[in-house]
């Protein structure tokens, strides 16, 4: 049977970001689709008729649901090529582990960097830099997360990266001063294609983030 | 080498039980470890230092935390004895979707029935009963979430169940007449010893729901 792929997305989410990059890596070619989030289309609606977000991975038909799930499917799909989980239980126990605290934590933390002020902007800034500090404690000397191969923590967490010159500017921060080796990681996962190709342009992140802070009154 | 595990624990979690079911339905020994969480062990912050939370899983030395991730593991690593998440990629992803539902939806919402009062409470209770009912309709006719296999999303509800007395004393319920297809595979849920070994009986968590209540003077 050949293959349909459709990616239902909307170009700054982050979450989008990890499964164009699980899908370039693995070499699938797929029909991206940038939704619009405030005239949501009918195929996202019935495709996700839950939590009615992107990203949706539509399969010859059959949609899958969460970024995260969305990675392990491709990955166990495609089997052959480019392995995102380690082979190893508890190799893979870890991975998941870490995507969960990224999950869990850093979505929250960045959205309060750009879109509060005050007291509250403060306490985001810094939980946001603990944050990335525990996860740069985490991948330590490695190149990347798991090792010398590019795999499930990278894709979890290089999305946020695109939008790392957005929260220096509007949380004025500077986080390669507070976490180099994070930066260094970063740039070494910006060689590969598939992330190249499916981070957008920080500058456009800008554009974007200063418009939500306009929706929000912040500006 | 010899397996040894060890589960820190605290009876009523609902997470727990998860990771109590998954070891018992791959007939694991293991040594059960109840935590007091006024006072966490150093075993306990030391295998979490990140959350710090229950449940840990201990498997010859080296720490899963994470309920989700442990019963992944556990299915895993002891492949050979009555498989948990399908074999089916496809079907895999539609079970880590409802188990993540589960997780994003289901704790907030039950803790408003039972920890909150007026018109939190009722939102809480209309929220609650709405996901219950929508976990029904993907159960529909079949004897588990699976079809004819107690499986992932089986073991990753359940635990709930234990605390339904309590959602009903407090929240001033009738689940059961809401629900009662979700009754009934909760019930043939039960008939497996490892369910009925691993939740805790009713009216202790009502005990400990009315203590917690005490605390945060609700009562």
């Amino acid at each position: 049977m050949a293959n349909e792929v459709i990616l239902l997305d909307f170009w700054p989410s982050m979450f989008g970001m990890r499964t164009r990059i699980a899908l370039r890596e693995k070499g699938i070619e797929f029909e991206y689709r940038d939704e619009d989030l405030w005239n949501k289309s009918p195929l996202l609606l019935e495709t996700n008729p839950v939590h009615k977000k992107i990203p949706v991975l539509i399969h010859n038909g059959k949609p899958v649901c969460e970024s995260t799930i969305q990675v392990q499917y491709i990955d166990e799909v495609w089997s052959d090529k480019n392995p995102i989980l380690p082979s190893d239980p508890y190799q893979r126990a870890q991975a998941r582990f870490w995507v969960d605290f990224i999950d869990k934590k850093m979505y929250d933390a960045q959205r309060k960097v750009w879109g509060t002020k005050g007291e509250e902007q403060e306490t985001g800034k810094k939980e946001f830099i603990e944050l990335l500090k525990t996860l740069e404690s985490e991948l330590g000397e490695n190149t990347y997360f798991g090792g010398d191969d590019f795999g499930y923590v990278d894709i979890g967490l290089i999305g946020f990266y695109s939008w790392f010159h957005a929260y220096e500017k509007y949380g004025n921060l500077n986080i390669e001063s507070e976490c180099p080796k994070l930066i260094a990681w970063a740039k070494t996962c910006m060689q590969r294609e598939s992330v190249a190709k499916s981070l957008p342009d920080s500058e456009k992140v800008i554009e974007f983030v200063t418009e939500i802070r306009k929706k929000f009154m912040l500006e």
